[in-house]
């Protein structure tokens, strides 16, 4: 039984520091890095992949919207074509960046509002994911489980890797909780890592009801802004690791996960 | 006896058209294209490699400072570190493009004042190559012929082709008569032929005096603003043909050129 | 009996030019003139309005989304406290523009998809309109004449003048016939004049079905991109001086229209 | 015997905060704003410049380098006539920020690459200035005191105000101790608060080795990255208003300073 941590990284802009990289690499096993239009940019994108080339930890992806002002997390109304693109270049720029200090880019993930329509759009998920295969046929694609990404993953018949929050509180159809509702945010850390524990051994998102999802709980997406974030992924990854959840890099799966 | 035409192209940016680049790419081959930091986006490199691709015309990377409203003419006081990363991220994103589009970025040629300022010092120059080289070792950097470019691809050992120009005149010690005297650009099609024609034959840049200085002259670059400009590159081209000297691409040279 | 004339200008920006601003400045009475996010630079906006001044055309300023590959054209999701600072920040940019040069800001128009999404959306339209009376409470505010954008000045209660277009046809309920419908656009420039004519002096505007709906005909918009817009320009122009329509700047009204 | 007290501020951009705005509010009397080109945007401007009226802190225009990613601090070759437009825009967006909540632009002062460039070479200093005197011709210009910034206002005979700094070690022709030498930079907040008494005092800049340098002292530049720097200012503050000197926003002074 394994599974990976996942966290965003590499989003600091010129003179404008941001996140706990370094804090973050020590915890987690692969690291999706920004490209440059949402945030990051070609210093630190070097830095950030050398950092994770020396931790030994797994270098994504991370394109997001050309929006530096709103983080990428307002939503843009691009065409697929476009969007196609957008994913090609920033790939390639993240490609020749982990090339230079020794490593390669295995995965993919989408950023804010990116991630957050195509999540409910195949249509777009496919667009942005064909992009990122044409690119590299072999690149591994991290999915919000159970939402319109996975449904374009297993259309696409790629690798892919299913992805869970270890911060955030379930519905009954697999969504997140909205913010505004009271116990969506998990603060305690120690309620993270069991959560967690549990949704890996059960391979299901466990909602806030109880109800399980088979689900493909291939790596927990932690957060590194603020203290409370690193402390949560420093308990989680030690609540894993003491219930015997070995903490390894995905491999991606291919194809449909079996719904029982 | 071989030489290579080449043209900057994928100048357009988002809903402003730039250049004849379908005329040019029946003119040329090898085409230097912008990777969206001084002009070029995304959909506009797609694009352009694209048909690039298409016309069976070697694709090359060209970067530049990250100056769109000056087209990167602008010298930039950037940290050679800083160049060397730029570098890297223009030419990844680079790369990705033309694989997606089932081609290959083999050559790389700086931009603008990026070109201005690394043709006058070694050590900037060394530092954009070196990023290009971190990423990938047999890339054919295209030099200036006879500036610290050239220098720089000597002293770095890699492969490299020198490049002159069709439409400016030279001064004794191979640099560009300036634009502000008479003669500095060259307006008629058949003069810019048959130079290029006696320079390629002689392995060496003549200058306005006469003067023979052994070059590379590996490729010639063609420019594609203006009707004039689009004559003046087919006529080169017919006059290269007629005096029996075969149009391809560059291989790229290793090594200091032998100066007889 | 009397109207305005406006069209988009100062729409290049660095080495790129766009449209025909030049000829169209012999047509207008009013320019709208990009504020540098979606197009036009801070030398393109020198320029631009001191042409206005010289042809002793009202310049107004033409704030977008801040989205130069898109040109503006792409729908964002932006806060309304954030449009309301960004119209604050681009009007600001061009009054100075227009003060350097002797020329005043007297109008604003919203751009693109900015203008699409407030025009149908009052709160939108009511955020970008305060910020810009924050700056100018007298600035006469430029409307789609019968949507959201007339609805959020009335209840605003500030300066406004409502615009109808030479070159779209018009359903029964005051909104454009989408593009893909035929004869949605108006390529024939003696049609375009003599429907302005009619629309000016029914003081209406007039569907495709010949309902005619009391609207606020201050100004009519022209386009300049391409040979065929700028003739259609100076035919309507033409038209309407025959038909004894005097053509001259909007002095805005203030409140609601009273429909009749 | 008085003297102004300046920061820069409003340095935050999007997501990424910057400085300690808050704290150096309550000691400074002249705020110099960001204008989003090498830092802040629209929304960080809105919010400064609200926070600076509620402090009654003078406002500034604080225009930079069009240059993000490198905070404006890269030296780049921009022509004068592009410079003064460069100026205006920044400018007037800074006005209209401040009208819209209740304040008024009342200096200026250039950042960075543009403040070093501008203060060796007049020519650059005064297109700066015309840019700004064209837009508000009562505008103050804060200038580096006795360099070409300082001969630039001189010439113009437009309102300025001499400027030195608090942490820095002066040579004896009044430039600035490079940073690479031993006391180059002040980290003492006593030495800085008794330098400053001395020198608001004497009305000159007193250099490393004693030399007293005429000099207009009108504003007295803090510092408020890191928690030192908040500490020095407020130490200056302090020394300076138990020496009985007042803290009040300078009124500018006009034509030259008479050098006894």
């Amino acid at each position: 039984m394994h599974v990976d941590l996942n966290a965003d990284m590499g989003e600091s802009f010129g003179p404008w520091p941001m996140g706990s990289d370094a804090a973050l690499l020590q915890v987690i096993t692969s690291a999706n890095v920004a490209c440059g239009f949402h945030a990051g940019d070609w210093d630190v994108m070097a830095q950030t992949m050398a950092l994770a080339v020396a931790h030994d930890v797994g270098i994504g992806a991370h394109p997001g919207f050309p929006d530096l002002q709103g983080f990428g997390r307002r939503r843009m109304q691009m065409s697929p074509d476009s969007l196609r693109n957008l994913v090609r270049y920033q790939l390639g720029a993240a490609q020749a960046m982990a090339r230079s200090v020794g490593g390669t880019v295995r995965h993919l993930k989408l950023h804010g509002a990116l991630s957050n329509m195509t999540s409910e759009d195949m249509a777009l998920a496919k667009a942005c994911y064909e992009g990122a295969l044409s690119v590299d046929p072999d690149i591994i694609i991290m999915v919000l489980a159970a939402t319109q990404q996975q449904t374009a993953v297993e259309a696409l018949g790629c690798r892919w890797a299913g992805e869970i929050f270890a911060d955030r509180a379930y519905n009954d159809d697999a969504t997140l909780v909205d913010r505004s509702q009271p116990g969506a945010v998990i603060h305690d850390a120690d309620l993270a890592g069991r959560r967690m524990v549990e949704m890996v051994k059960a391979g299901a998102i466990i909602t806030e009801s109880g109800r399980h999802i088979p689900a493909a709980v291939d790596t927990i997406c932690l957060h590194g802004d603020g203290a409370t974030a690193v402390q949560i992924a420093q308990t989680v990854r030690r609540a894993l690791a003491e219930a015997g959840v070995s903490l390894q890099r995905f491999e991606g799966r291919q194809g449909a996960i079996s719904k029982t």
